[in-house]
């Protein structure tokens, strides 16, 4: 049995899902001759810390009565500097602007030689080459399939599944709240405003949209790509944007009737990265509606390959994680 | 650099594909430090074989020309009992009544520790078992993901990037030709024989199409899925298969006007692995048309993720089998 010692940073929806997806596969993990200790819970006010595993079910129950796990008033860049561990699951929330907490939790973890997992896109999308050196120069993983699609397994397909295929361009439905949106407009014959307060009400578009209909976050993701499948060094400033705040339900419409949808649709070759509205066939693999995501992968070889999957939830994201989990401890 | 000594054996339209891949991707396969030499080239005639690599562009031609490698009249089995080598790659024909030479050539080459790829579904839906106990007892590697599919992944998606994550079901279209059938019936509001003269015109169907059109086919795909993803020990008699054969352009006409289509869906789970028509909601990632052909898999934490790929084709097939061979020889 190998025991992986981890602090999860950023205790949120996803760093509950983490831990819940940690308790239900323990006995799975143990299969493959895994143990997994969580050392350190850390949120914004603060730790529970033990150094030789946490009571995973205890944060939880503590987190939704008390709002916090915080014990000690101990930060994340501290419990990665004083105990010893192997990874860093770090699941702060996304800061496009400066990369937050997160983009510190990730430096400070490859200074003192651990390995990263991550959702958190802000870092990424900001300093992937900084952060991708400074993995390679403390010899330490850097894995983050939940950055991109939640639970649709695309930056590990891309890269292992299709190894020695070389890849055209990546085509995708990135954001499921724009779909969510389009989808229901086209349904409804109702206006983006009316759709957009429905959203909200259901919980699927944040009290702050912008991010999502403005296309910043499907642009991220691409950013991601671009770097980690393409091998280029760009940044959010280098991708085209367009959101969907000025699709019309006659637009819809009309696109509809000639068999096809409307779509916020981003795409990413080595020649060009841009995020739009745009016409997709209704029989396309890419014509999925609802809250899904969708990637079409334009390879050498094999042709279009495209995959389809819930794109958020914090199960389904906290899957992606297990999975790049498994992958760096899982073989031997 | 890695030297890979591999033979063909069966140099059909995938075991050409093969050799073209080979050829295409040899600098990308150095770059990774692997350098492949096919020590041998097998059709049912002979072979061509030279212990320090033949050359796959006289290969390809002198097929095209003469219709045959034959040099020598020497079999698969004799290549593999007498020229030393690390990997077979099995292309031969399927016969799913006795396994037919395929299986001799996989049995061969485990019991001298060679390792296997295969797009050969014969012998995997009759002696699954014993071959992966034969691989195992030799310490060989076997893989086979050009079995199902083409070049949509799905053995390797599911098994390893979606590591840790149960599956709970796959639901999928794993024929093209019955797609194609099927997608132009409704199209073009035409009986089922029209579009079957159709598909053998334009080289979509065989000449004999029993095989694909009485869901054979999908049933031994879902014997492989079923063996090698749920870990259970069925054979082709352990399927209720139904074909395409009786489904009316009414019936597609009917279904369509209720927003469904009428698909030959594969299923296959812990509990039963069936073939049937079954109707599709027009929206459903499972919805695609033409030749492609889709895998659901339902996942315990991911929900249903979905891919779409082009399921048959030599460069495409071939490609699968370039995916298991950097998956073997591949890291370091």
């Amino acid at each position: 049995m190998k025991t992986v010692y981890c602090s999860i940073l950023g205790f949120g929806a996803i760093g509950q899902g983490v831990a819940e997806v940690l308790l239900m596969k323990k006995e799975y993990l143990e299969s493959i001759g895994l143990e997994v200790k969580v050392v350190a819970v850390v949120d914004s006010k603060g730790a529970t810390v033990n150094p030789e595993g946490v009571d995973l079910a205890d944060c939880l129950s503590r987190k939704m009565k008390d709002g916090t796990v915080a014990i000690e008033p101990i930060s994340g860049v501290e419990v990665i500097r004083s105990i010893p561990h192997n990874l860093v699951i770090e699941t702060t929330p996304t800061d496009i602007r400066t990369g937050g907490v997160g983009l510190q939790n990730m430096l400070a973890a490859f200074q003192t030689g651990k390995d990263v997992i991550t959702s958190n896109k802000g870092p990424l999308t900001l300093k992937y080459r900084e952060l991708m050196e400074a993995a390679k120069a403390a010899g330490s993983h850097f894995r983050f399939e939940a950055t991109v699609g939640g639970s649709m397994p695309i930056i590990n397909l891309a890269n292992e599944v299709l190894a020695g295929n070389k890849i055209k361009s990546i085509k995708g439905i990135l954001n499921g709240t724009c779909n969510y949106i389009l989808t229901r407009m086209l349904e409804e014959r109702a206006s983006y405003n009316d759709i957009l307060t429905e959203s909200m009400q259901l919980g699927i578009a944040e009290t702050d949209p912008t991010y999502d209909v403005e296309g910043i976050d499907t642009a991220c993701k691409l950013v991601i790509l671009a770097n980690s499948i393409f091998g280029l060094d760009v940044t959010y400033n280098d991708v085209e944007v367009t959101g969907i705040t000025k699709v019309t339900p006659e637009a819809l419409e009309m696109a509809y009737e000639r068999g096809h949808v409307i779509k916020l649709v981003g795409e990413v070759s080595r020649e060009r990265i841009h995020v739009a509205p745009r016409l997709v066939p209704i029989n396309h693999p890419l014509a999925v509606g609802g809250t899904l995501n969708v990637a079409s992968i334009d390879t050498e070889l094999a042709g279009e390959i495209t995959v389809t999957g819930k794109g958020a939830g914090p199960i389904e994201t906290a899957s992606a994680i297990l999975s790049d989990l498994v992958a760096i401890y899982g073989n031997g």
